[in-house]
């Protein structure tokens, strides 16, 4: 069953900030049925201990495997980060994760080698993408990394150019500007909304990478070599959410670039 | 067992919030024990739905009422706004709550009696302050209220006087200049670590009133009244959290104005 073209690829985050990812995949495989599933009653993860989110993370896999997805895309970077082992040990399909994708693109564009990280407060404990970087790019790779818990708030409320972001963009980069970095990991779904202003902060000498694309690429590559693209057309596309919070429909399409249909109000 | 003097009183909140309340309640009656519950798991339920927010309430209830608390105090303005009916319907013990106390008090300073209230989305949508004022106050109340969805990350992040927290209260509040207010509710138990920062932005004409104080005045009151006031000494305190986050005791004793002792991790 899991081995049929048409089913569909799960792609799972704590909220709504994986919706970037799904809207990469939407974009590169158009013909894919897709099922997400965003955490929304539990979100963030990002300030949650490992044990929480791992617990978490195991039943959004059980609960998507159980909808005979063909390949499940972790597009959380707090699940990626501290509950990957959770995951793939109950999974029988491929698993995809953001970090391991924003971690080969920076070094795909990197010359230094001087790669700068932001991320929420869990994902830079976790020290992942370093040690991603470090297992793909060798010993070499020198990385800095900075929390910026503020980030996610700023751009649920939709306030990606204002000057009060600008203030705290300025407060969080500025110890990364003595680092002489020419590559930035936006280590969190949600900071590619923010990426004009981080653009304008962190200069033109700092290139920022996003995990979205990078992993909507190896989706295809995985899919192609396996012989699973979906040969019909017209795809399906579910989301199933643990809560319907305020506005919640107005976030997901600023995130996701097109309208939320099939969304479906779960409790796991 | 609930008419034991010594029995704990249970106070319950999201998260780390309404360890205002808790310290307020410490403070005005030092003799009692106290059993606190924070949902730091699910933290934040501002955003939620009302229909999350009441079940997830109705767990809380149950596992105080499970340990004997001879009184329940709500300090968290978002369960009180939308999940009141869930709590009293199982509580054989009487509820206290943080938006019936802070109306209260708004209510006996203001000459006006042109109100603002500032809180989280939830609480706003749910006009539950301006339920309050108009059944305690009548029916020639003036109020307005503001959702200040970025005032908790601010806390949290520990942001209490930064520029970029005075440019987002500057926004927030912009809109209340213009009402000729005497009285600013502030309505989560976050607030009043920025009542400081929030005072100097609305200037002095505006009085700003919180809810901890008052809920435990009323606290002490019912207690009086029933002859259920602790006859012991040296009180226990207990918080019981659903996940010990990053720098939890830290944010916590920012709140508690105490080291936090006797931290016990649970899942509901």
């Amino acid at each position: 069953m899991h081995h049929d073209p048409s089913c569909p690829i799960g792609i799972f985050d704590s909220g709504v900030g994986g919706l970037t990812v799904a809207r990469a995949v939407m974009e590169l495989l158009p013909d894919e049925n897709i099922i997400y599933f965003g955490d929304t009653a539990r979100v963030p993860y990002g300030v949650k201990s490992p044990e929480t989110v791992a617990r978490y993370a195991a039943q959004i896999t059980r609960f998507l495997l159980e909808r005979h997805v063909k390949l499940l895309i972790v597009a959380c970077n707090t699940m990626a980060a501290v509950a990957l082992p959770a995951i793939t040990s109950l999974s029988p399909v491929p698993v995809l994760e953001v970090i391991d994708a924003g971690a080969r693109s920076a070094l795909a564009v990197t010359r230094s080698k001087r790669i700068g990280i932001i991320a929420t407060p869990s994902t830079v404990a976790s020290k992942a993408y370093e040690r991603a970087l470090s297992r793909l790019g060798g010993p070499d790779v020198h990385t800095v990394a900075k929390a910026c818990p503020l980030f996610v708030p700023l751009v649920e409320e939709g306030w990606l150019d204002h000057p009060a972001t600008r203030l705290v963009a300025v407060e969080y980069l500025a110890p990364l500007a003595a680092e002489n970095l020419d590559t930035l990991i936006l280590g969190c779904t949600h900071y590619p909304l923010l990426a004009p202003l981080l653009a304008d902060v962190v200069g033109p000498g700092l290139r920022l990478q996003d995990s979205a694309t990078a992993v909507a690429r190896q989706a295809a590559a995985i899919l192609n070599e396996q012989g699973l693209r979906n040969p019909g057309r017209q795809p399906r596309y579910d989301f199933h959410v643990t809560d319907m919070p305020h506005r919640f429909l107005e976030i997901g399409q600023r995130f996701l670039g097109q309208a939320m249909v099939n969304v479906h109000l779960e409790t796991i």
